[in-house]
């Protein structure tokens, strides 16, 4: 198999985007910029209680993958669906995309999973999360010389949810280090986090992970240490290859052992959703990255494309990044 | 059944949008700006060529009543879909709004259907529309006591490709009038009235449609007229109680017998997809009309409906109109 930049696994998940308030969010005891895990009753009931909705593909490390295509760079996705309408739209958007994307669907229940993601005036998403046909993916779900083809395989955290992802995960990394490739993976989110800190910290101190994204929260769950600095640093210590710690409206700190290089966040007119941000950034960053660019410039190809995702409704974004001047100028591409 | 304003019967439709260019609707033999109708062959052909996409509910006419109650009225809305994922994401959302739909969903096959929205740079929509359950919509989905109930029967001139629809429409209209209701229509779109103009022409003729909603391309088609003025003279002379004409960028005109009202279009910063501006102006108008307001502040409601479409991605508004200060303006609203 020719050698390409990037593959990603994760949860196949489609969207289904409301615009809410906080007082819903109060009432449906709906957890405020968090994810969910929710089952079967809890996803009728609450769908039934949400206002009409928009629906498009998501999943943290398929929107990861769809900016990283959209920035230029070429890609292969891992996730499960079921051999349903939703899964055959998510199949659909990814593969139209350009991204290579061959996991066998679930033939029968449970049904493709969706997350119910209701956004606040503010722009922060919730999430509610039903998992459906990602229980499902396993070690047959990964193909080794996709793997062994792959400059950087990259992984959500949120795949320690589901019970036979992470041995998955653990072989793919295998096979990626056996062909002299990188690992990467993001912490997903801080309750996540939480719920997995001891496995996510031995998957960074033993290498079986080279790069690590994070937001503040994730570095500071992940050392439950409150404070931030030391939080990073040792997030920064732990890394085999570097971490990279994004701030929302701060911008993003790179961190390669214990050097840091801080790149602010680009000017936004309006936050309308900030979903898909932190999927975003980690597309951009591993664009330059995969491409041989600084630091620096990679993290610029991180806040900008992160940057965009968030004025738009949805967590990819509906334009092709490679085209905005600021992208070119970063990748050196003319015209 | 206690009375409610408006009953809205028309094609109930997913649509699943994605940007595009005119290099792909020529590639493809889209025609730009228009609704053709196709088959499933085509619909998996299309899907399959098309780009990334967002599903939202639409179908004109549950647009129109979707605006409509997110104005503040009182809405109803038969359609049919299958009982499936697209068909209860349908149900959920117009249901979501506040709108009575009671339509008994097909069991099995043909699926709910769907509309592939191709939106190019310059804003227009181009639909190519598999119609799917839709065919099945009959007289026996009309309810009597619903239409005695509404103050005016609102339906698609798209209700005339199914089979067996316009009977259904036909009948209401007998219920309608016999209990001192309005019927209004819209002509949908031009190759629609070019499929049905004789028909149209004769609903309106007959009096088995009070008011009509046209953009000037109908108007234009419905009379095999070049002459807009000349068209929009006809109209108002045939329509029973009155037409209006939406004019895109130049706003619309009402016309009761000789008599015209003319108002302009909103301020628009930037135009993101036209699909639904003609159903969100009926949605405006006629919200005023059944409050009713002078003809001026109803084509008013119905421009700025329209034009707060047109500046989103989808054919439903995302926020409440009835929240927007010009139209508490109008509506006599305070708050």
């Amino acid at each position: 198999m020719a050698e390409f930049d990037l593959l990603s696994i994760g949860n196949a998940i489609v969207d289904i985007i409301a615009q809410t308030d906080d007082a819903f969010l109060e009432r449906e005891a709906v957890q405020k910029g968090g994810m969910t895990l929710i089952d079967t009753d809890r996803a009728r009931q609450l769908y039934a209680a949400m206002g009409p909705a928009v629906e498009t593909s998501g999943g943290s490390a398929g929107n990861t993958v769809a900016g990283f295509v959209s920035l230029g760079g070429t890609g292969a996705y891992v996730g499960k669906v079921s051999d349903d309408e939703l899964g055959r739209i998510f199949a659909h958007d990814i593969r139209s995309l350009g991204v290579e994307y061959q996991t066998v669907p679930l033939a029968g229940d449970p049904p493709t999973a969706r997350s119910m993601i209701l956004v606040t005036p503010d722009g922060q998403r919730s999430m509610s999360t039903y998992l459906g046909a990602c229980v499902e993916l396993g070690p047959d779900d990964i193909d080794e010389a996709l793997v062994a083809a792959a400059k950087v395989t990259y992984f959500e955290g949120y795949l320690w949810d589901p019970p036979l992802a992470k041995d998955a995960i653990r072989n793919a990394a295998t096979i990626a280090h056996a062909n002299g490739r990188e690992v990467a993976m993001t912490l997903s989110d801080s309750f996540c986090v939480n719920r997995y800190r001891e496995e996510f910290l031995e998957l960074i101190r033993s290498g079986t992970v080279d790069i690590v994204f994070a937001n503040e929260a994730e570095a500071m769950a992940l050392y439950q240490e409150s404070d931030l600095d030391t939080a990073i640093d040792r997030l920064g210590y732990d890394a085999k290859r570097l971490a990279a710690v994004t701030r929302g409206a701060d911008g993003c700190i790179i961190i390669e052992n214990a050097e840091r290089v801080e790149v602010p966040a680009t000017e936004v007119e309006r936050v309308l959703d900030t979903t898909g941000a932190g999927d975003l950034f980690a597309a951009g960053f591993l664009r330059g990255y995969t491409a041989g660019l600084s630091h620096r410039d990679s993290a610029r190809l991180g806040v900008i494309a992160a940057g965009h995702v968030i004025q738009q409704i949805g967590p990819r974004p509906m334009r092709r990044l490679s085209e905005l001047p600021e992208v070119k100028a970063i990748l050196g591409v003319t015209g």
